[in-house]
């Protein structure tokens, strides 16, 4: 079998096994090879069915010494826009302060907040730049990033900005999400309507006419926004066509879940308080859940999400850093995929496809990202590791010999 | 004031902050400089102590950039030199299997044994320097490293061998210890005094006359040695001159720690269940306690070390990766760190300390190690951070800019 080979191969990756993450597994292949085209995967089988000549048929031949491939990462769920910084709240934090203790208190997110309005834009660019970089060199290739530290028009707009200067500057796909519901500002303490009234009649508009996000983002909680507000958030969001998403039943159970579902949202993130009803809906309206057990375990959580009804349903899980100043100062998606198997009970396998193909589900960008296939895109990560359990297993370690985004190299440590 | 400076500069650090870990604390210099001369620091102090000419003083200027610059971290509990792998039972874990569960099975540990016993001394240097690359790239200079893998005479030799190639082949000081009384091997389960009289008979005398360890560690514990056998391994490797060091009262209370008091040993390790009365003999005779937050995190264990009591009794801590394939494969102290303060309720400062002086007093080298100062050996870190607390605050990032050992620069990624 030779056949089905594109007549022009930019890159060849021979001497590799794949986890390509097709059909809900890891789908393994060893002793693979991986044609590149342009942009996209051109091909994807074994060694054997290469030809005679398979070193006179690309561009660029790469041998991945025994190393395995897996699409890069798909991080469905970051707030790494953010100025200032707030390790001196950590101690706070360890010293048994609560998350809503500090948020009480007018510290915590008012603090970044505050922070982030006073940033220029260059220097948000410029740190939020650094953790990008960093994820990159982790092997995530499709970042998702959330607004939210504005909560007004002018701050929300400079940091949805930034997340488009980011896209522009680096080689890779970064969803933007507008999150101005983030958590009530303290401007309007009292007139908490007033704000959703800000979100949903100015600050909706503007965005989606400049066209710096794709979806639309709410916290609904008992310390942010209530399922009214919620509701009123996503009729404006989907009256103007944005894609919707929840942080729902983190700290208790909102019955935000339900309302997402109803709204066909296409994820709800956290669910550590999730009611077997609520998952019913979501698995009825094809919700995927995203874990964030990055939050968790910064916020010493107890309640675990119900990841047995998850499996139970049939609902997707995907994986996520949460990467934020506050509850979840996670860089590594291989520190995550950790967290995911040791504080959630998720197998390797199920933690891998949280954070490639149904993170690309958490973020609509399934047909494209989160798997190995051809006509996909070649975000590719090579790994040095001897199974792809070790990508969870191996703590504090991102054995990564190279990241491909869309074709083109971006980080080779290969020697070849 | 611009006296002091040594005559002979190699390299000087400016636009730095220091954390010299010295008086056992962070010992903060603002905007400091430092000068190494050979392999060893030769001045420590601000830039505006530095001489108009500082330019020309040196041989090589190095611009920190407004980076930190501490000692590098010693890892001081380490088993890093193994063959095979054990990801696969890292599932068998999550799913319930207690380690001593898998123990009883002759899985876990004994598989590690077979393969490392299988293993040809060149494939246990490869893997072994791949992890040595790792903890260096994370900011380790001065990691320990156990045998215990081999429970023969031939593999424990074998293992300590690869150590010392280890250290010929890494431009840093690797600390061997011998742990053969780390598990009782398998052709001795009838008969454990057997193998004590075979460690202590055989091994040691062999070991010391190759001087190719310079410490002794025991695993006392239920599931490994008892109280008797430890204390006549203890007396074999005294009579013998080595340091000593114990695996304590990990799973149980054994009263390992009161007798490695007794023995004036170095370090007791990881003390979950160390009683007050372990802990004042630990005090009398100023005994280290290292702590091994990865191996409490693998284990899913609930009872924490008592911080609480280290503290009222002055007792120095430790933190170290453990770094193993069985119950803490975490290759990264920063990651380390983290779990120091978020599962042992450490402050920043403390965990700090304990990857710093206190991990080189845990291994005798507190006089060489661990601290910047006038006349200690030239291990620097120089980090991308606005303050030491991000260390333990940027879970899954290690920004470091550039490793220098014994005035060496190992790694560097400064822009200048």
């Amino acid at each position: 079998m030779k056949s089905n080979l594109p007549d022009k191969i930019d890159t060849l990756f021979i001497n590799c096994h794949l986890a390509t993450m097709t059909d809900n597994s890891l789908s393994i292949v060893e002793n693979a090879a991986i044609a590149v085209t342009g942009k996209t995967i051109s091909w994807v089988g074994t060694k054997k069915e290469l030809p005679k000549n398979y070193k006179r048929i690309c561009q660029i031949l790469i041998d991945c010494q025994n190393g395995w491939i897996l699409p890069g990462f798909v991080d469905c769920h970051t707030h790494l826009v953010w100025g200032g910084s707030r390790s001196n709240e950590f101690e706070m934090r360890l010293k048994g302060a609560t998350y809503e203790e500090i948020s009480k208190k007018g510290g915590g997110i008012f603090s970044t907040v505050k922070a982030t309005r006073e940033a220029s834009r260059h220097d948000l660019f410029s740190l939020a730049s650094k953790r990008v970089d960093a994820l990159l060199k982790q092997g995530i290739t499709t970042p998702e990033i959330k607004s939210g530290y504005g909560l007004n028009l002018e701050t929300e707009l400079k940091i949805l900005d930034v997340v488009n200067q980011l896209n522009e500057r680096f080689p890779l796909h970064i969803d933007a999400t507008f999150l101005g519901a983030h958590t009530l500002p303290l401007e309007f303490a009292d007139n908490p309507d007033g704000y959703i009234d800000l979100v949903t009649q100015t600050m909706l508009p503007k965005i989606k006419a400049q066209g710096i996000a794709t979806a639309v983002d709410v916290f609904c909680e008992h310390i942010a926004f209530s399922l009214d507000q919620t509701r009123k958030v996503f009729q404006a969001a989907k009256s103007l066509g944005f894609k919707l998403k929840l942080h729902a039943e983190q700290l208790s159970d909102s019955n935000g879940a339900a309302l997402a579902a109803e709204f066909n949202a296409l994820s709800c993130d956290h669910l550590e308080y999730l009611s077997l009803s609520g998952a019913q809906k979501m698995a009825d309206h094809n919700v995927v859940a995203v874990l964030l057990p990055g939050a968790f375990y910064f916020l010493k959580q107890k309640q675990k999400p119900p990841v047995k009804t998850f499996r139970d349903l049939n609902i997707p899980m995907a994986v996520s850093t949460d990467l934020n100043p506050g509850s979840s100062p996670v860089h590594s998606m291989t520190l995550t995929l950790n967290m995911a198997c040791m504080l959630f009970d998720l197998t390797c396998e199920e933690a891998l496809l949280g954070a490639t193909i149904n993170g690309a589900r958490a973020l609509g960008l399934n047909l494209s990202k989160g798997s190995i296939a051809t006509g996909k895109d070649a975000d590719l990560v090579i790994w040095d590791i001897e199974t792809p359990a070790d990508l969870c297993y191996l703590a504090g370690l991102t054995p990564i010999s190279m990241v491909m985004i869309q074709g083109r190299i971006y980080h080779n440590d290969l020697q070849c």
